[in-house]
């Protein structure tokens, strides 16, 4: 009884939003990429973008703030290592899963492979696509803009959003090193914890909405997320904006859109996504080697509890996923029910496979 | 009365340093360069790492521990966008100077430049490099890895090194967007810092010998500094050295040697140089336009006290190089001593002009 949510076993889930994807109007491709996206998410144990955010995918899609049948093409240098392309409105996912296809054929013709993307949307977890070249024996990074969300104590207003970036490497284990991580402190769900709880916050979480440090639950969640590392995570935010928003020719800072609070409106979203070959300057035997050495050394840190070991970021997302895939992946059940309203509303035959 | 260490006008400084490189067995134009790096680093005030290091740098230079005279060369890939560079064991500045202005080359054919760099040494600030990139229209990316000095809780041992990342972009100020951040929460320096004011350290700065946590900072400074944003500041470490050590060829975490503690041996160093052209999809005017209205946006931001404004990451550094080119870059009198052993050292005629 350790797990009394209801839970749903990963094939039939991936199989269950297939079909939820294709009622809203995705091809079947396309339903495809968003059903294996938000499964493999569930696996990991990131339920906040797992299955979750199904319901505002598809009310999006269906309100067509989410274009269901984009023409996702390149919009300038298609044949060089970086390349701009156009998402037309579609799926984060879709638009995403294509973006770094592309750059890792790239990557396999010039060492490097980078592809900008505008006009797109919420992409979910962005080590979705860093491990799609991870998968493939590249390193992978992809960083996208949100809405400013986050700000510095002594502001009265979020300055920039807290743009998550996502790092994957490939390391001879049976998980790759992946990273995904955004650029606040904390997400605003573990300050509700606090509250729940009835704790104080650390003064590095948040500030009230007069831009004034606060240890109080309320009063952070009222207010604005502090960034990672005070001025470091701030910058990092700063950069990839730039990089994404400025760059792309998309909206950038204050004029991004919430997906929650614009639900009728594409958001416009940008996201730059890169693959690199690590055995560009030497075999792939040799990187193999290498990187296997890497792995062993970290795993080798004297630890104050000997019988434990240093964690590599991926590590624990491998151990939850053997779990799940085992005994399935729990489902709240406010979310059994918005997935039940949608798919009476779609008229969909199939119903949402819980505990079965 | 404000200032009272002594001070040196930043234009003497440079020639002195030029002589004293050029003294110790560098080119002309080398010994030049590294005077560059280092008062441009003094005039933004990140005295940690400007004429500070001097005299370490000019000692391994001495006993060969850096080649005076490398021979830097392209290892693999030189026509491409990404291309990997052997330092030879030379001062990082020069070859990081030389790798940043042939990733530039890169970016102006191919939109983007790497250049992976090999068998350098300490580089300084890493932001010398990425502000070469801004200084003309570019963004400009640099990481480098360095000997493990971070870990997380419960480990015994550094895991891996606070690997310092610093990005800038020209944003139509007087100043570029430039940081410059380390993996580690704090420096070892803050950290005596509060030794000497009596105070206890937040238990996010260090863990002790042992790996507990700890707010004492005796016990902080003897142990294990910790990442910033824990596993965030982790994760961005542990990629940095894969794409730095692992992949040039060189050395990686534990293999890596401190510059202090083997004094006597090159650092073998690995550093990534990334120039981008941010008027790559868009017009100059375009770029220019659009990033004026992005500063300005963040300008806008409304503040707890409205005769403040939100800083821009660089700004400061503006600033404190504005007063510093009109009073000089101060000069501590321990450094002024070591200084002056090593111009008797290398029979040098001319001597620190301080406070004249």
């Amino acid at each position: 009884m350790k797990d009394k949510q209801p839970s749903v076993s990963h094939d039939r889930l991936l199989h269950y939003l297939q079909e939820l994807y294709q009622a809203a109007g995705l091809s079947a491709a396309d339903a495809d990429v968003c059903a294996q996206c938000t499964v493999k998410t569930n696996l990991w144990g990131v339920d906040s973008h797992g299955v979750l955010r199904t319901p505002v995918y598809i009310e999006r899609i269906l309100k067509k703030a989410i274009n269901p049948t984009p023409e996702i093409t390149y919009e300038a240098n298609a044949e060089g290592p970086f390349s701009l392309m156009n998402g037309d409105g579609g799926m984060g996912y879709v638009v995403a899963t294509r973006a770094m296809e592309a750059a890792i054929e790239k990557a396999r013709r010039f060492g490097i492979g980078i592809v900008l993307v505008k006009n797109s949307n919420h992409f979910g977890a962005a080590s979705l696509f860093t491990r799609m070249a991870s998968d493939v024996g590249m390193l992978g990074a992809a960083v996208t803009n949100v809405k400013p969300n986050i700000g510095m104590p002594g502001a009265k207003a979020p300055v920039t959003g807290n743009n998550p970036l996502a790092l994957a490497a490939p390391i001879g284990q049976p998980y790759p090193f992946s990273l995904d991580i955004s650029m606040s402190a904390v997400s605003g769900g573990k300050i509700l914890l606090a509250q729940k709880k009835g704790e104080k916050i650390p003064d590095t979480w948040a500030i009230d909405a007069d831009g004034n440090p606060t240890d109080d639950p309320f009063k952070g969640f009222a207010g604005i997320l502090l960034p990672t590392g005070m001025h470091k995570g701030l910058g990092l935010s700063f950069f990839i904006d730039i990089i994404t928003g400025v760059m792309s020719g998309g909206p950038f800072l204050q004029d991004l859109k919430s997906m929650y609070k614009h639900a009728d409106e594409p958001s416009l979203t940008s996201h730059l996504l890169m693959a690199i070959d690590p055995a560009m300057f030497q075999s792939r035997e040799s990187y193999e080697e290498r990187i296997a050495a890497w792995a062993a050394m970290i795993k080798a840190t004297p630890m104050t509890d000997p019988s434990k070991k240093q964690i590599i970021p991926g590590e624990i997302e491998y151990m939850i996923e053997q779990t799940r895939k085992a005994e399935g992946i729990p489902i709240p059940p406010e979310l059994i029910m918005d997935l039940t309203a949608l798919e009476e509303r779609l008229g969909l035959s199939e119903h949402l496979p819980v505990n079965e």
